[in-house]
């Protein structure tokens, strides 16, 4: 998958000195026409130009991912690595309930990138943009001595009384997840296999058969765009919101930090996909562990009244795991055999991301 | 200068990892009151909350510096860097004759960088931030593999009819240039020599004398936020705005392709202090390249009509280089003696920045 870098020259590559910096620009950043009424001017000048939207608030956000760190280009697609970049932006919005309308994009680029290389992380960039009508409207492209770094600032907006932060969460109220979690961390396990097994024999041709669906989660995921409507329908917001991006174990603390409280949630509540179970097995790891400590989900952790579980109970997309406490009571799981942990004592302590 | 940095371990100083990633983020981006009233919400949640201000449309702008490409910790104090960081973020915004008004600041930091280091990189971001009344909203911490690469995201803001962008010179106008170029450039020359000298010996403590001026242009520049208020003094708005990062011959290059014409500068009329001048013949460099070729001036590069030419004339802080031609004519620079060169002939080619 790294056909795309410079070994030690030529292949047909171009290297990006060949070319230039702004040729690079030029290349990667060529859009007809803008999606969002707000962007009045795009790539190429100082800066963009957005126009305020009537009644609405602007969120920004800025995210950075760094090769080594969150992704490996070895078994990592580059156009799939836009692609999530621009994602991980946008799912920060959506985590305020905005809607997303632009990104910035910044890159230090190593000698080993060419321009083709760089055009297909492009690529997926633009795919993004187009799946979730966003503009690419600025960036910087520069050298750097050790890898790849991306830097996504994204901006959307929402009428002020539609944002949702962190903060709102009370005492007794239901604590919430969309869709499933640990999947893309089962899906990262997988590449890691592959990867393993391509070093020993480059002959090898990865095929994930039934695991297509944990693959996907982890290199082309989903920011939840759609949740917003789905609180109108529920004709209730949440409380309190925030994306599922560090893993919920470290996510629901930061949560709780943030609104004051304490929680208590249930293992038997968390969603996690049949087939995360069946390669956890496999894997001998703890599928609760892959949803608390596994991260990259991009599903919305949230809360709302207790009056509404009623509305909640069997939603199709909504997972109801517990409520929160008093900060005093800590943050609690309650595990299958009823047991209860202190939440941070069933997780992995890797590195901060 | 390094002194922050961890060596082999201890030495007093905390490791990052010894106080975790949210810790670290608490400490430095502790702010008791924002500054601009659009700011609704800034560090701490999921993204920034930011009010539109009637009238006025938004500029955003992303700029990222690497160590080892754009910077040397070596020699380059944190607390300085930090500063010049959040200058060059709002230069863009300046660029645009917006007002700076947020900034989000994204790190990837290597295992050499402690909490004390990134403390003191911090000093820096909050001083230039209550320098220039503007508000740190938002950023990431990550770690690196590779040294610290720090990206900053600068919004401002301003009416649409105030806001001047690259493209709209024409062919008559005069190409002026703010302040005096060359001397960040000298600047850096001089750290580097007492770098090589440190190396040598060590217990020498660096005198920078006469030239202190040549080493603040460096080390702690300003963003020209002053000379939105000079072209109201003028009573005429530039046709085109840009500033000067990458030094004055790439960048009035950029401002030529993107207004479609060509320019015609005299060497006589580039404004050079006399340290660069005196310094340059030290370094036996041709201080005009400095200034071509040097960059990080934070000066602004802008067109006029014509018809400012008396206006123009004698003015303490803007010279007027020139005038732009058509495209065709290419990019002029007539030197000291009358000879014409074509202007990329006269400066370095060094890597793309």
């Amino acid at each position: 998958m790294s056909h795309l870098l410079n070994k030690e020259a030529g292949e047909g590559l171009t290297p990006i000195g060949q070319i230039g910096v702004p040729a690079l620009i030029e290349r990667i950043t060529a859009q007809k026409a803008y999606r969002q009424p707000s962007t009045q001017l795009g790539v190429g000048d100082d800066a963009a130009r957005i126009r305020s939207l009537p009644g609405d608030e602007w969120v920004v956000t800025t995210d950075m991912m760094v090769e080594g760190v969150h992704f490996d280009t070895t078994y990592f697609p580059l156009m799939h690595l836009g692609y999530k970049v621009v994602v991980a932006g946008i799912s920060d919005v959506v985590a305020m309930n905005a809607v997303p309308r632009q990104i910035l994009l910044a890159l230090a680029i190593s000698a080993k990138y060419t321009v083709e290389a760089i055009e297909e992380l492009y690529k997926g960039v633009h795919a993004a943009c187009a799946e979730y009508g966003i503009d690419l409207v600025g960036g910087d492209v520069t050298s750097s001595t050790g890898g790849l770094t991306i830097t996504v600032t994204a901006i959307g907006s929402a009428p002020a009384d539609r944002l949702i932060g962190r903060s709102g969460a009370r005492k007794g109220e239901l604590i919430c997840v969309s869709g499933d979690l640990g999947a893309a961390f089962m899906g990262l396990n997988l590449l890691e296999r592959e990867k393993r097994v391509y070093r020993e024999d480059p002959g090898i041709q990865p095929d994930f058969g039934a695991y297509e669906y944990l693959l996907q989660r982890q290199i082309r995921p989903a920011a939840r765009i759609d949740l917003s409507a789905a609180f109108d329908a529920l004709g209730c917001l949440p409380t309190a919101l925030m994306d599922i991006s560090a893993g919920l174990g470290r996510d629901i603390a930061a949560l709780c930090r943030a609104s004051g409280v304490g929680c208590r949630i249930y293992e038997d509540r968390i969603p996690i996909d049949p087939l995360v179970h069946e390669l956890a097995a496999q894997f001998q790891i703890d599928p609760t562990l892959c949803a608390l400590s596994g991260g990259e989900d991009y599903e919305l952790l949230f809360t709302l009244p207790a009056s509404m579980r009623e509305k909640l109970e069997g939603h199709p997309d909504i997972s109801m795991l517990g409520y929160m406490t008093d900060a005093g009571d800590g943050h609690i799981l309650v595990s299958h055999s009823g047991q209860e942990h202190e939440l941070h004592r069933r997780m992995y302590t890797p590195g901060e991301h």
